[in-house]
């Protein structure tokens, strides 16, 4: 008997997979729960839903049809939660926009995405302006006290779109493009679904949680955390601005127990002077660049536990989680905080990542062969928006190709080496910048560091560092020089060092470029950008 | 713009859900990881996937195609786990055996899934060739000692079908069926997949999880626990028989942080004289009955934190979970016990339930209108293998009907007051055998009871009780009678009491069905269910 009688169909619910689902969930279970604890604005997921059932009949009342973009320049405030919701229960797609953004980078995104709406904090009134000055038919909608935001969702009805198609679109998320126009990286409902799915388990989330929003919700849709944690009936602390005090004045009086945020930002925490150690376990995911040695210990006496992950907006953001095993608590000081360092493994429902040379073949997994990250699956993107040629171009065979390189270890466990534009050429070896970069911050006196190439005569590139000192800290460069090159081999050792603040991203990412375009000027690192995608394609 | 340049297709990766995925990635990331530990036989994750994929070669080998069943009769040792991925890994549909059954029941499951093999562990070997008498065309493989399963294992080549359909049926489980045939509760690959990330998140495993296999993998496939277990990278401990010694001492010599058990496997260990505080915390999740306020805070004290969960056969298991919010913590002893005893919510993949009245309207959640259970979603059954009509009759448009009653509370959680075959109903008023039992457990010479239904000429039917007691403890039924009678309303307080021990079913339920038998005669038990199916479909 080869056939059975089973047809395909479900009689009890082929549900589509979709994160609103997780609100609709959490508004009958948790109905009288605090979704939102805010000083200004506390709400419960009953009221959360209807919130964001009523923006939904705004934005369709406005005009939004199935399939239309709104775009969304707002703080981490209640409304950058809803909008995660609201927009598609509209069946409409989310643009998150980066509060961070020019206003002529804004208005490319805007008319990119073919948005019909922005909905913009009065905060950001201006830049909203600038955004819709070459996109005069997007129609403005102000959240804040003079904004109509409130007034349209009090006058609207309830809307709930059902979605038929798991596949369809959910979110474009806009990368940073530090060469050449932003890329619209599109979600779908499933792939969102699965990824907070993922988050949850992975993060420890519950309904007993309480999450800071540090990250901003702008980024990958802060990681697909805004329908984590509603999943978990958890409750969502705003916060509108990066600022220690603030943040450590919150998980006293809050008891938050959870956030997320890049390296830099937990630096500022632990050297900040409000620091102080928490009566309660606080769980914090960390990503963009490993966490140091140092920064981790710090943590740790402040209660403080770190999961370092890693993903890319591609990859609806942390695809790659450093899962701790607890033997490794046994381990030397060093050890850990090597093995502490690594990206990781694929999270629950992602595919296992590859790394592979440029025939697209598996490296070894020996630690020590360098390739490019490769990765595919429910939570990698369904493209880039209006741009299937950056699509088909970032495609090998089916797999989507992160630009970052890197080694796999013997147990499975990825480490980044480097983007593969960060990558320092000299004399024919490759310099890691990670790597220089780790051995300085575990100078005393460095606060933070980057490590860069600049050109040269005779070996093509040259290592040189960025750093900043701790407060009253005294180092000048020959010391540090000496305290790299005891460590690592000669020709990683920067040639020069550079002490002062470092250029940032809205999200704390270093910006490399920037520090790369001070030492050679704006044209020549986008020359050098191109040139050595295509090195790293046909090497 | 009312479409977008976006089509269904998903260049890098609409992946199928599948559960195997799993244990894919496990043997990437968790390689050198115990998959299984056993003093006689431990296993990596590497190995297993191996063990596994080797076993879809050698059922390929005997024959085996896409969409044929294997039935399975083990106990919960490694060769329960490998089945779990190793059928699938060939393309097959798995059907695990209650070891319980008799070897005519087994014959008519055999027989109706129309498996192509049987594979059984030589301890049920006289079982399996009973179950095989009127199957004789079933290829017999036996795992053991004597049996050939290492040697096919041994000689076969790895085989990897890739699920192509998610919603393809995965496996086959019947259920026990107290009246009429047993029906065979379809999975898919997808609603697996679902039901694992669930139970992964909500019952809080990682990495560092030691499982411990208590409860059968032949119910509901362990709850989906062999796939979420493995979706962890955490270890397996397999355990062939429920012993209270013996589980004392794997949690002790082993550090098992989980395990998944009946109440009534709950009461022994918690009754056992190895009974031990553990020096590390146990998480137990409980379902079947609602754990007694005195269960629940004799496992506290011995380290073993609890949580309450709901499901059936059909569900995938535990659909609803009693999730515990932290503020409860502050209610007295007994509104806790009330709170706990709650089957509660939707779990996180789940569509919140539903509880309605006779015509399919949802009942006020006021936590005392009475109504059936009803559930849909991707984690409810495919329907009845081979068996279109029960699947019909189970179908109230679209919503699977569960056949408990029970009440919604005003905070959205689900309190069961019985199965529609268990309720008693007396002069008319329905008296909840829960409600009963609950009372009667309280009495602290008590140490399990059940009550059901008697005919009655006058009141049609009334309430008797089955107790068992401590060991040593003395009580009458008058004594009991009035214990009743003092804490609920006179017409429930059960007019005889047998003193005894309880018969059960494989996974530790009480068999009503049998205790009714006992005092109506078999005859009259499947009439009297028979009717109040009618009576509940059309009162």
């Amino acid at each position: 008997m080869a056939s059975l009688d089973v047809t395909s169909s479900h009689p009890f619910g082929a549900v589509p997979l979709t994160p609103t689902a997780f609100l609709d969930r959490a508004a009958r279970v948790f109905a009288a729960r605090e979704a939102v604890i805010d000083p200004e604005f506390s709400i419960t997921y009953e009221s959360l839903w209807d919130r964001c059932l009523r923006l939904s009949g705004a934005l369709h009342a406005l005009g939004v049809q199935l399939g239309d973009r709104v775009s969304v320049l707002v703080p981490n405030s209640h409304v950058a939660l809803e909008v995660h919701f609201g927009v598609p229960y509209c069946g409409a797609v989310l643009n998150m926009l980066n509060t961070r953004l020019s206003g002529g980078e804004l208005a490319y995104i805007v008319g990119h995405a073919g948005s019909k709406v922005l909905i913009a904090d009065e905060e950001y009134l201006d830049l909203a302006y600038e955004a819709l000055t070459p996109n005069p038919d997007v129609r403005l909608v102000v959240a804040g006290d003079r904004g109509d935001y409130e007034e349209l969702l009090a006058t609207a009805r309830q809307r709930h779109h059902e979605v038929e198609d798991e596949n369809a679109l959910l979110s474009i998320n806009y990368t940073s493009g530090t060469t050449g126009s932003p890329k619209g990286v599109m979600y779908s409902h499933r792939g969102a679904y699965l990824q907070a799915l993922a988050m949850a388990a992975h993060a420890d989330l519950d309904v007993n949680t309480r999450f800071l929003w540090t990250l901003p919700m702008f980024h990958c849709n802060g990681w697909c955390f805004p329908w984590a944690v509603t999943a978990c009936g958890a409750a969502h602390v705003p916060l509108r601005r990066v600022e220690a005090t603030e943040i450590w004045g919150l998980i006293d009086r809050l008891g938050v127990t959870h956030f997320n945020a890049a390296p830099t930002v937990l630096t500022m925490l632990a050297e900040s002077a409000s620091a102080a150690a928490s009566s309660h376990p606080i769980h914090v995911a960390t990503g963009g660049a490993p966490p140091s040695p140092a920064l981790i210990s710090a943590l740790e006496n402040l209660g403080i536990e770190v999961t370092h992950l890693y993903g890319l907006t591609e990859t609806y953001g942390p695809a790659v989680i450093c899962e701790w095993q607890a033997e490794w608590d046994a381990e030397n000081p060093s050890a850990r905080a090597r093995l502490r360092a690594r990206q990781g493994i694929a999270n629950m429902v992602s595919c296992p990542l590859r790394v592979v040379d440029v025939e697209g073949n598996d490296v070894l997994p020996d630690g020590a062969t360098l390739g490019e990250v490769v990765m595919r699956g429910n939570n990698v993107m369904l493209g880039y928006h209006r741009d299937p040629e950056a699509t088909d171009s970032a495609n090998l065979g089916g797999w989507f190709r992160t630009g970052d390189l890197g080694v796999l270890h013997p147990n499975g466990y990825l480490e980044l080496r480097d983007r593969s534009k960060d990558i320092i050429i000299s004399g024919g070896e490759n310099i890691s910048s990670i790597e220089v970069e780790q051995v300085i911050s575990g100078h005393p006196s460095v606060l933070e560091c980057a490590v860069v190439s600049e050109p040269h005569t005779k070996w093509g590139e040259v290592p040189v560092a960025f750093v900043t000192l701790r407060q009253g800290a005294v180092l000048d460069a020959e010391e540090l020089r000496q305290w790299v090159r005891a460590r690592i081999a000669h020709f990683k050792v920067p040639r020069s060092v550079h002490f002062g603040e470092l250029p940032k991203t809205a999200t704390g990412k270093i910006q490399k470029y920037v520090l790369r375009q001070s030492l050679v000027g704006v044209g020549r690192d986008t020359e050098r950008s191109a040139k050595r995608a295509n090195s790293t394609n046909g090497a």
